[in-house]
């Protein structure tokens, strides 16, 4: 699918991120669910270096992404996707069984990982340096890694958590994505073999070449 | 609304918590929402000291709560009081955009405020007096109390923060509960003052009642 400035579903994005962050921001998860549900969306780009107040009262912390789908806003990438995800059959399995288990899936990744991995970018990225983040930092890959190790376990030789690829998939490969340089994955081929089909997939290429492709016209821009 | 072993409704909680955890166990949150929403549950309780094996089929991590509902599993508490607020009207609004709304202050609450209460967790008591934990604790204050005094703004005088109670409070709430006995909240008087509400509700003080229940009869049983 492709970005349409007259499509119904609007992602608001950013115009400008620092270069570590480009391919990381939030709005990618709903772009790349988008490309997996062959729906198009318009793109609403923001400049996060210039936040205008009024954003804060569409997003409480002033983040992306925010969807706008017709008059209907939606805030919270995980609540986006489980919107997204009801849009059309792709994400979600048809069964009462398998809906309820890649729902818990999508809560797991951002929920039961992702706070982790927050931990683990203050200390690795944020905070680089700093003593306390050296001193923590093992402890957190010990306690992050059991974590990982269970998942793993659960994954085993499965290519998607609960049959196809799920909205559940989405989010926990997503989340997985913060920890893609770190020795956490490199240490559990299961879960980095995951991470790599997941992104393989032609949907998340898709969405990641739209989000990169919102930074170069930025910058085009900016030249002008 | 009562516990009742014959309930199709069943939430699986510990028989034993350690004393500071007792009254803050996340099934807590499941009998929250069953409470609010008048209807029976059953309790089946597992001892985190000894979890079968088979548990973690169930809950990836062998954590609490995990909700069967006939034949139906569910983990995750967020998947949990998601799937509880669609059996009855009273948390989520019936018009669209305030359901999309309490949904996406439920995934707030879990992804955008839970990720720092689990770190300042770990800073006040899991690690309490190591080094790293003591260089840490003011700048994690700092970021946090920035996303509390965010969060404050959106409620201003409103009880809730989408017209009355929701699913999104439930969780909001849950999660503030968490930085009860730190100075965030004693310093945000609008926050303090939300989270009490909230806990004043007749629906939370009967779930309280029967999460601390669940821990003495066990502690009865123990000693026979």
């Amino acid at each position: 699918m492709a970005v349409d400035p007259a499509a119904v579903l609007r992602i608001t994005a950013l115009s400008w991120a620092p270069p570590f962050a480009r391919g990381h921001v939030r709005d990618l998860r709903a772009r790349w669910a988008c490309e997996e549900l062959g729906l198009d969306y318009a793109e609403r780009l923001i400049d996060p270096r210039a936040k205008p107040e009024p954003y804060f009262a569409e997003q409480p912390w002033g983040q992306v992404p925010v969807l706008h789908d017709g008059d209907l806003r939606l805030f919270e990438s995980g609540a986006i996707l489980l919107h997204l995800s009801r849009k059309a059959p792709d994400l979600l399995p048809a069964d009462r069984q398998g809906e309820a288990s890649a729902i818990g899936w999508l809560f797991a990744a951002l929920n039961s990982v992702e706070p982790w991995m927050f931990e683990l970018s203050t200390v690795d990225v944020f905070a680089r340096g700093e003593e306390w983040a050296k001193l923590r930092r093992p402890s957190l890959l010990a306690s992050l890694g059991e974590r990982l190790d269970r998942l793993a376990d659960v994954l085993g030789d499965k290519d998607w958590l609960e049959g196809g690829f799920t909205v559940g998939d989405l989010a926990m490969a997503s989340v997985l994505r913060i920890a893609e340089k770190s020795e956490l994955l490199r240490e559990r081929p299961t879960l980095d073999a995951y991470l790599e089909r997941a992104t393989a997939r032609p949907a998340f290429q898709r969405a990641l070449s739209a989000q990169l492709a919102a930074f170069d016209k930025q910058e085009k821009t900016d030249v002008r």
